[in-house]
Order: C-alpha cells, then sequence, then structure tokens
C-alpha cells in the first residue's frame, strides 16, 4: 500500500490545464475530494483539479464515471465513501486519475467541471464526532512551562498520544466567520463575563476517518492506515482567558466549542502516499508499549507536511499589505503518528465512525517561527505586523489564513488548499 | 409553564389498570417518552403507561391520536419532536394523557399497546453532541481532596458549571453490556496496557434537549427551561486507573469514552413541573454571575429527584440475594441547575441541537450512603455485600442496576424505570 502506482506518477498531466501549472495546490497527482454546491444546487461530491472542480455527479450522469466508490462520493456529503474504507478511495482515486489525465476520452468535456470561484464548499462529512489531540512536544512544552516549569510535559505525553473530546456541531468550513465568544474568567478585580480579550488560532492537522470499529472491537496498529482516509488544515479557535479558568480538572470546554474551522479539500491518504516518513518516535528513549508500536508505523507512520499561517488585519486590508507570515511549520515534527491516534482511541473498545475527525494537536515545530498559536509566539515578544501593527492576540476583522503543501524527492508537490475565516465581534448579550 | 395542569390532578387515573397500582413508575401523571421496537419491526415512538407501551404510531393509525407533534413522536427517533420545542412536547402530554385516562373514549382499545416485556428498547434520540457536567460540590470535593487536600473544588466550582465534551457515539440503551476496556496507565513497577482494575460506576441524571440555537447565538436564563426536553438515568462508566493518567491538562478521555448507559424513557419536563424546588445556588456567599442568575431559576431551577444504585454480583444471582443497595441520593444535592447548564454551555455560542444529551455528572450527596460512585464510597472502607463478598470496583459480571423517583406533597410519585448493565470480560488485545 506504501508503494505509489502510477496516480503518482511526476510526468502525469492532466486535461485540466490549470492543474499543470508548477507551484498549484491540485494537480492531477492530488485529487482532493470535498463536497460543493452552486447556486441553490443541491450539495454533492467534487474533487479538486487546477482552478476547477469536477462534479463527481455530472461525470456519473455523463456515463464518464461509474461504480459504487464514484456514487458514494457524489453526495451531500462523503460519509457513505467514508464507511466504504480505505479500497474505495484507492478504486475513486484510479478512475478519476484515468479521467482527468492528458489523453483521456474525457477531455475537454467542460460540461463536468464547476469553476472553483462559483462553488460554494460545504463540510466534507456530517461530523458525527470530533476529538482533538495534542501531540506536539514543543506546544505542550511552551505552554505547560507557564505552568510547571520543573516539569512543563504532561506525564503521559511519551506513553500515549494525549487528548479530549471536543465538540462536532460547531465545526464549520473554510470562509465561514468566527463570532467572538463571550466567557468568563477571573480578572484581578473579580469574577468576569464578557467577550474573550485572549482568542487564538491553533494550527492543527485535521484527519477525517474511513470504516467503522463496532464498540467494544479496538483497532491494532496494523490495521489503522485502513482507518484513515484523509488530511486537511483545522483551526481550533481557543478563548485563552475562558480556557484557563476552565480547564481544571475536565479539560477546556466553551474554550473551544465557539467554533473549529476546516478546511474544505480532504487530501486522501492516498494522495499522501509519497510524503510518509518515519514515525518520530524510533529515536525516543522510553520504549513504547507493544500496542502503540509496529514496525510499519516507524518506518512509513509519520507525514511531512508544511504548514503556514497568515494574519491579515483591516489596516493592512486597507493599505494593500499581503497577509504577513506567522508561523511557518512542518507535521514533520509530530511525536505521534495519525496511525497511533486511530488505535490509541479505539483501545478502549471506542467505536470510531467513518467521517469523524480528529484535530492534530497545534503543530509547533522547535524553531522561532515555527510556533503555531500566538500564546506561543508572544513568548518571544508582541507580534510586529506591517504598518506597525502589535497583536499579542486576535481583534475583530482579523483574517487567519492557514495553507498547507507537501515535498517529497521524486514526486509532486501537492497542497491542502486554504483555511481560513475572519473574526467578527461579539454579540451583545442578549436581553431577556 | 410552572403550574401544573389538569396532567398532573392526582386523582387522575389510567384505563390501563397497571399505571393506577400505587408506587408503579409510569402512571398517568408521568407518560415518559421513548423509542421501542418488536420482534424486526421498524423502532417507533412510545409512552410508559403501567406495564404497557403506547404504540403512538398505531394510535395515530388508529385514527385515536393526531397532531404534528404525535407524527414527530412517532418514528424512530425523538429527534424531531425534540427539534420542535417544549410547545409540541406540552401539546403530544395533553393529548397523551387525555386518550389514555378513564373514560376515554380509547378505554380498552388494547391493539394500541405493547406489553413492556416484549418492547426492545432503543435509544430515544440519535445523539449529535454529548456534554458532561461535574455539578455535586460532595462528589468533586471528594475527589478532589485526594489530590488537593488544601482545595479540593475547581478553582471555578463556585462560578459556573464544570463540564467538558465526552463522547456521543458510545452513549447505549440500559440493557446493553458494557465491554471491561483495555488501556494504559503507570503501576509501580512501569508503564501497563492491560483490561481497566478499576472499573467504577456514576450515577448521574440524564438531561436532554429540545430546539437549536444557531453557532453564535447563547440561550439566555430565562429562556433556558424552553432548551429541557427531559431527564432520564445516565451511568458515565469510568476506568479509574486509566482517568488518573490519561486527565492532565486535557481532561477524561478513554476512561469515559469506553461506554455511558442511559435509560430508556425520557420523563418530560412537562412531568417534571411538581418536582421542581429552588436552584441550590441561593444560599452561596459568592454571586453569581448575571448571565447565570435569574428569579425564576432561583425560584424553581432544581429539581428534586431520589436517585438510587444497586449492585447484583454473579454470587449474589447464584444465591438467590437482592440486589444491594450502594448509593441512595437526590438530585436536589446539585450545585447548578438544568437551565444554568444550558446557558452556560451555549454562552460561547456554541449551538446545542435537538436530541443533544448532558450528563449531570456525579449525584453525590453529603451523608454517608449518598456517594454516587464507587470511587467515593470505598473512602470509608470496602464495599460489604450480601454473602460475604467484598468489593472496591466492578467485577466481571456484576450487574448495576440505577432507579430515580420524584416525589413531591401534593402531586402523584413518577418514576424513571431503570438504567442497567452488566460488565462483560475485556476482550483480548487482537493479534495482528
Amino acid at each position: 500500500m506504501n508503494v505509489p502506482d502510477f496516480t503518482h506518477d511526476p510526468e502525469r498531466r492532466a486535461w485540466v490545464a490549470s492543474a499543470n501549472v508548477a507551484g498549484c495546490d491540485f494537480p492531477i497527482q492530488n485529487l482532493p475530494l470535498g463536497v460543493f454546491s452552486r447556486d441553490g444546487e443541491a450539495p454533492r461530491g467534487g474533487v479538486a483539479i487546477g482552478d476547477q472542480v469536477l462534479d463527481l455527479r455530472a461525470a456519473l450522469d455523463a456515463g464518464l464515471l461509474s461504480g459504487a466508490a464514484a456514487e458514494a462520493a457524489a453526495g451531500p456529503t462523503l460519509n457513505p465513501l467514508m464507511a466504504m474504507g480505505r479500497a474505495a478511495s484507492r478504486e475513486l482515486r484510479v478512475a478519476v486519475s484515468e479521467l482527468l489525465a492528458e489523453g483521456s476520452g474525457a477531455a475537454g468535456r467542460e460540461d463536468i467541471l464547476v469553476s472553483m470561484a462559483s462553488a460554494r464548499m460545504q463540510l466534507p462529512s456530517a461530523i458525527a464526532n470530533f476529538s482533538d489531540f495534542m501531540v506536539s512536544r514543543d506546544h505542550s512544552w511552551r505552554l505547560g512551562a507557564l505552568k510547571n516549569p520543573q516539569s512543563p510535559l504532561p506525564p503521559a505525553f511519551d506513553s500515549l498520544p494525549v487528548a479530549y473530546h471536543s465538540r462536532a456541531s460547531s465545526v464549520r468550513v473554510s470562509g465561514e466567520a468566527v463570532v467572538r465568544p463571550n466567557g468568563q474568567w477571573r480578572k484581578k478585580e473579580g469574577m468576569h463575563f464578557g467577550p474573550t480579550e485572549a482568542l487564538d488560532y491553533e494550527l492543527e492537522l485535521a484527519v477525517w476517518l474511513a470504516g467503522e470499529n463496532a464498540l467494544g472491537a479496538p483497532v491494532p496498529l496494523s490495521r489503522a492506515q485502513d482507518r484513515l482516509f484523509g488530511y486537511g488544515l483545522l483551526n481550533d479557535w481557543s478563548a485563552r482567558d475562558m480556557q484557563m479558568w476552565e480547564m481544571p480538572p475536565l479539560g477546556p470546554f466553551l474554550a473551544k466549542s465557539l467554533s473549529t474551522s476546516v478546511s474544505p479539500w480532504i487530501v486522501t491518504a492516498e494522495a499522501m502516499i509519497p510524503f510518509a516518513i518515519a514515525g518520530r518516535r524510533v529515536a525516543e528513549a522510553e520504549p513504547l508499549l507493544p500496542y502503540l508500536d509496529h514496525p510499519e508505523d516507524r518506518a512509513r507512520g509519520g507525514l511531512s507536511i508544511a504548514l503556514e499561517v497568515f494574519l491579515l488585519t483591516p489596516p493592512m486590508r486597507a493599505a494593500g499589505h499581503e497577509p504577513a507570515r506567522l508561523t511557518a511549520t512542518d507535521f514533520a515534527h509530530m511525536a505521534w503518528t495519525p496511525a497511533q491516534m486511530v488505535t490509541h482511541h479505539a483501545s478502549n473498545g471506542c467505536n470510531l465512525l467513518p467521517g469523524d475527525l480528529f484535530g492534530s494537536g497545534t503543530c509547533s515545530g522547535p524553531e522561532a517561527g515555527s510556533e503555531a498559536c500566538m500564546a506561543e509566539i508572544v513568548l518571544r515578544g508582541p507580534i510586529q505586523l506591517p504598518g506597525g501593527e502589535v497583536r499579542r492576540f486576535l481583534e475583530d476583522g482579523d483574517e487567519v489564513i492557514f495553507r498547507g503543501r507537501a515535498h517529497a524527492e521524486g514526486a509532486v508537490s501537492i497542497g491542502f488548499g486554504e483555511c481560513r475565516a475572519e473574526i467578527l465581534p461579539a454579540i451583545p448579550w442578549p436581553a431577556e
């Protein structure tokens, strides 16, 4: 499964010209899946190719695609395809790659394409459950040291991928604005309730799940890869003042459930095969418990994905500045692999459902500049922006933009598109 | 809304004789809603009456019931009724009370009844989100004191109803067995992975939600009662060894998501009107923040519900012993009201959906005997059972049974039925 097939061939080109432009996020080697709608039409599945969306329903109706996998991907959510497991997304990838390749019989069939500019993207799945991990040692160390300088990491950090259950109902697709939440925390002068004064982003990888294990039935690490449908970008918006106050001992609650943004395109696990790297745990001192250790995961369980965060403020926008880069990091820094997250999560028998969402946790790296949230960046001092603005946390009107890109020697680089949202002012507390 | 109507009249009797027996959980003053199926028939909505279930679909088809609320309650989940809000469940309660009353034109229509013995109960709603609170001061104090004897309560305990997001996919209806989970924790000799050695129950009230607020739109306390659909019993099974290890700093995770059991019958908020009591916070020293304070909630936001836990072990079963009572407590001890839970949860704009589930947290009281989980009880010493057995935590084959009953002067007492489950042995970790 880890040997790339012809769909990854660097010489392969699409008949959609924009997909062949160097640096394009969506060349024919990517083929990420999403759900889109257009002008009051029903939402349906699509594949990103260059600056176009392949309309799977249209391709099926035109007789250019067929099969259960394509049918399952063409509806208003990707859950049916996710329920079919990895084999189905492999089958679909091969079929779509052949359809879109230069020389295909479908070449020039503009009727099965929709321009991205006219497609309104939706959440790719009806998310039944959302679990958020914390697998960056650097993130955990920097923020942990504020409270426990002697012992910054959670006690279990090196023994298991630390995680908590988060809120599914408030996950939204990129582009939907985020309303600054009201919340409670203790100020010097006493208890306070009002708009958060410490709104932050957290740059995370979204992990989308395929298949299902029954309640009580775990997923051994040797089979966990089959549960990984694909990946995206995830902004785990965090209200730090509320979070610090509410966390002990049951963990983050309203500081996180205010909203979570995800990028609309799921880069499939199939597409990520060339970008697999060693699981990070090989070099660590403490031996892993056997259920979290497998040669395949050690060899190829990790992923190399360059991840960036940009900020655009209203004054920057007015002055014509480009978004300023606040974070440049890589998922390769993470201490645990996506497969280890699956196996640990299901190790108690917890049933993971098709379309369930994991967040990786904030993907900070060790270097200055790789801190993947503002709470970490400002440990080096306030953030200086073009035009002279200074930020410690997000202000109303700020727009946060995530980008991701995977590179590997001998492979065509692929992108994740964007995850972006603007901060809207808090809503006044309603009268009775 | 807080003035009981004729449906609460203590003189009112049903034409279903078993409902009129003193001490029955389901007299005509109760009328809880659930979903049942029988012998391969499709699941559908029902109302408990005595030892029978009123089959709402059958009553509709027979022309004995009509209206949008009854139609919404007759399907495979109660979510459509829950989506209609409190007014719809009031309307349905009145119609069903008239249908089942002595002297009704429907009297003797056995064709719209199904015996409980032949009904297989289902989850009442498709649960999109499950949040678990911790609103017992006594529970929080006893367990908190083990770690922080100087300051046992969470810092925010008196300022907000502490809660965390829990796992929706593993919620199961009463009667479904619970598999002992595998998990990880640190033993004296080092890291360990295997079946939990500290499986516990937590006796909680289930709170089922009606209506919906859009993401970003809070629910002021004056309107929170309209979001309370009804109540049941909830067992928040907990693996204490795993929990202590995984909790810092993000809260409980796999120690809780192994399974959660709920009783099948939802006692509606309408049925609970006579059992309203003052919200507990009136007497406390620290003033409440205004968003969590309202005269109506102070006066009638609390609920008086006697709650009990019984244990039946395999040797007790073999010897013909009755289940032994481990806990006798009351929801009246809680420090926060269900309406305050709603308002706090939505105060950041989090969207609460119809059919969402809250757990109240372990309903411990102050007295010996009112501890609502084994971890608290054993602080007084091991649990002695009839026949000479001793327990600190649950063993395989143990059956845990929750019961609840509401009493008030001048009102007919109503019951919650049971929430019960047996512990099955852990599944051996799968070979590759």
